[in-house]
């Protein structure tokens, strides 16, 4: 039996698995849910065991486990690192899911379910994949590795740590990913960028208490009025980031990269009726997909200070609050970022404020080598599988611990994603296309086949 | 037994009757509390008619009701309308309280709670001031009708209608108001002129939906930042109104009343480091007592928007939204500065946003015929009872109401206050001098006493 004919005749089983795991509301956020988060991690390592992988085990982290298994018995061959998600995101508010998230339903040629593409789908192509390597070939063509974590959906905050200490279990040559997206049906996508990420509070301080506006408005300065300011001069009036050296370490895009973006053909009219919007915005120069993909933001998350309830009340607020993030490409750095924004609210503190500037939680953009054989074989493998060629785009998002994986293993990291735009990732109603089901697991296979090729 | 004896013999009982009417949460904003502010209504009602007044009653408005009562035995002699108020402003932000809001408790020679001074504090002057007339003389030396509303601190919207339905009713000769401060302690106060309030919220939306940052961020206009930019965009960075037309309508203040001003001899930088301001911050070319008195202004008093949690969320906000007050003076009208107000936002508004202006309560300015006798008395009454001579100012608060008295029954408004800069209205920890309960009661008598032989 070929690879195809396995993968067809198993479907029904496979999607039974897939379903089990779906089950499990592995919901990292919510400590209720640890001891399900656990029980999710145990039925993986299970799952790879059963399967033929080897040394399948819990690694212990200073949170939730990594699984991980391993099959190296293709000496000679490349070593091919498989990392993935078992945790999900809540699923508030529950009363917009049309089935219960964790009882996944085929529907439209899709599965519903939270998790569904994000990432337990995902993820679940490779075993898929894998298995029927494995029992139509009686073996792998590529040394196997997995690391699937359990708190991606927080931050991965522990992750880090954990691999520099076991950087040596986890070399390999290629990093393989799926955990992103296809720009639309039928249309295969590999993501070679990623923008990464700068969080930042500012608070404003004017007077001692908050004042009466009859009594002192005209006297004193104001410090929704002071945050407003300095919200305003991050940008001028057609977009652009104002702020002195923010733009210093950012590499140009080459004409080649800028033609596939044209050649993807992004309409703009479309992309904003989509979101409800007057006008796109952002800024001059760039196209929408350059400004999403590779230009920094600088973004309020939230904005807060004086009286929010119903009605008036006639106070000058003492203090003013915003939250920000930065999304940052190569090569900046969150360094380099919060020093430039932290000189340029110096020089435009509004007279009568005090601002601090309070860093939260931040990391790198990463491109991958775009021309290494490894990332130019996930195209082929793609068009293999659709029939058409492969897009390489890139992302406006961050995937902090790509950057991590590849400062600590040095290896090219190969984003082949199989989620659609609507997949409702993180919302109600998460679901993952059957199509994809399918030709991701066929394209992951012959990915994995063809890699020793590829690589030689 | 006389005035003052009886006063001090009765003071710690006149304390605890303020106390319990201290204790009602009789917040009008918050219509959590409608139950509270109509037992504090009912309250004063049962309280005037203990003391000897006539006909109490609540009166309906289509709003909270108003407090009436009255005694008319004084035959050929002048009849005082009394006017007060006893909702008081929300309580938040709760925790910067010392004591609970609506726990009154003396401390450094201060009665601390919400409505200390603003206004039940103030207004209960007259209620013990006229006790003590009763009680020593046995009667009046005047008629005295009251007026004590439950909607002052909302912009007393239903007040207008409610008078001129019964105007008759409260026809009277004087109308005398507790509700404004001293410039200093020591300083007895009479305010001649208010300004008048203009109260909107503006609502910024963008897109249909909030946006993920790393898929949208860069493309698509942040709710935000356009409400920053629209209101950076109403002042200059001196601190000038920059909507056109605005100042339309701004008369200018005699050299004589300029004069005054500067006789006060107002200190800037007490000012400044009372309120623990890094500095002042006002409109150039004006001094501070013209900015607080004769200029107008435009405040954001709250903002909201987008992600106010703990944490980090990546959402670009569909909306924001803002409260702000103007401070009117002679002779801007209310509707003159919406409409130049929604011109600007017209103008102003930031591509790819939506803007609504909803406009709330609203109030003329208002300048006393302050040569009139019924005024002049005044001061000597506070001249017999503080030992020095009083003070002539005009105040940057609005009594929205005053203007309403003056136009439908064309009697002399008297503003006596005995607030102090530093008692926190509006704000936490509220409180009020116990020296101004003690000079400000009897200043009240010895005008009730004084003012037929004054008006002669």
């Amino acid at each position: 039996m070929n690879l195809e004919a396995y993968l067809e005749a198993n479907e029904k089983e496979h999607l039974q698995q897939l379903f089990n795991l779906l089950r499990f509301p592995s919901i990292s956020a919510l400590s209720a849910h640890k001891n399900d988060v656990l029980a999710c991690a145990e039925f993986i390592k299970n799952h790879l065991a059963n399967l033929g992988f080897e040394n399948a085990e819990l690694l212990p982290t200073k949170g939730n486990p990594v699984v991980y298994a391993d099959w190296l018995h293709a000496p000679g061959q490349p070593t091919v690192l498989v990392y993935g998600h078992y945790d999900v995101q809540p699923v508030d508010p529950l009363p917009l899911w049309t089935t219960p998230p964790f009882e996944p339903e085929i529907r439209d040629g899709r599965i519903f379910a939270r998790g569904a593409t994000d990432d337990k789908g995902q993820t679940f192509l490779h075993f898929k994949a894998l298995e029927a390597l494995f029992q139509t070939e009686g073996k792998l063509p590529v040394n196997i590795k997995f690391c699937i974590e359990g708190e991606e959906e927080i931050g991965s905050a522990h992750l880090p740590d954990f691999l520099e200490k076991n950087a040596e279990r986890f070399q390999a040559d290629v990093l393989l990913i799926s955990d992103t997206g296809m720009i639309a049906p039928g249309r295969p996508t590999i993501c070679y960028g990623l923008r990464g990420l700068v969080a930042f509070e500012l608070h404003v301080e004017t007077a001692k208490r908050d004042l009466h506006s009859g009594e002192h408005g005209g006297g004193v300065p104001n410090a929704i009025h002071a945050l407003a300011e300095l919200i305003a001069s991050f940008h001028d009036a057609e977009g652009r980031i104002t702020v002195d050296g923010f733009h210093d370490q950012v590499t140009s895009v080459t004409a080649e990269e800028l033609q596939a973006f044209r050649d993807l053909g992004h309409d703009d009219e479309a992309y904003r009726t989509s979101l409800g919007l007057p006008a796109l915005h952002g800024e001059p120069g760039f196209s929408t997909l350059e400004r999403l993909w590779v230009r920094p933001t600088l973004e309020v998350n939230g904005i807060y200070g004086g009286f929010q309830g119903e009605g008036t009340k006639t106070v000058i607020p003492r203090e003013a609050h915003a939250k920000l993030t930065c999304r940052i490409v190569p090569d900046q750095t969150p360094e380099h970022i919060y020093q430039t924004i932290e000189r340029h609210i110096e020089k435009h503190t509004p007279k009568g404020a005090r601002v601090t500037l309070t860093r939260q939680d931040s990391g790198r953009p990463y491109v991958t080598p775009f021309h290494h054989p490894a990332i130019q074989w996930a195209a082929k493998a793609y068009e293999k599988a659709y029939g058409v060629e492969a897009t390489f785009t890139r992302g406006g998002g961050s995937i902090p611990i790509v950057e991590t994986f590849d400062r600590l293993l040095h290896i090219p990291v190969v984003l082949m994603g199989f989620g659609l735009p609507d997949e409702n990732m993180h919302a109600p109603d998460e679901n993952f296309a059957l199509e994809n089901f399918r030709l991701g697991t066929r394209t992951l296979a012959y990915y994995y086949q063809g890699l020793p090729d590829a690589l030689k």
